[in-house]
């Protein structure tokens, strides 16, 4: 069966994010004073072929951790739908 | 009244993503040869401070179209949650 997987890898909150501060001041020069904490990371959508939901969870998470999220420096969370 | 806007950038589906191409093939180096279709884009999180959730709606989609995303060859979507 076809899953598709919504990922998304953040720089831990412990850390500094200067790609999110760059942002952040550039939204408050553009005018939208009213934006605070910005964070940027990334968005990966997958396809997989799984015998079950379970197994593409497990597959997901699998591929966050070897490839996708740097555990040192980003969490990871993702969701699953089919199809 | 605070919200926080969780945003979604991705490259058009109709273009070339070769950073999905790189990671695609980097999973199944990895073993993982269930996986296809890998798209990368950004995930970006801020906070706002906005009279109403409408209000909220505007100035993120104004983040949006003015910084965020290049609308030439990227896609945005976002959902707001409150706090």
């Amino acid at each position: 069966m076809k899953y598709t997987a919504h990922i998304n890898v953040m720089p831990l909150k412990e850390l500094l994010d200067p790609q999110g501060k760059a942002v952040n001041n550039s939204l408050h020069n553009l005018g939208l004073t009213s934006v605070n904490n910005v964070r940027v990371g990334k968005h990966i959508t997958l396809q997989l072929e799984a015998a079950s939901k379970e197994d593409a969870d497990k597959l997901a998470r699998e591929a966050c951790k070897k490839l996708l999220a740097n555990q040192v420096m980003e969490s990871f969370d993702f969701t699953l739908t089919e199809g």
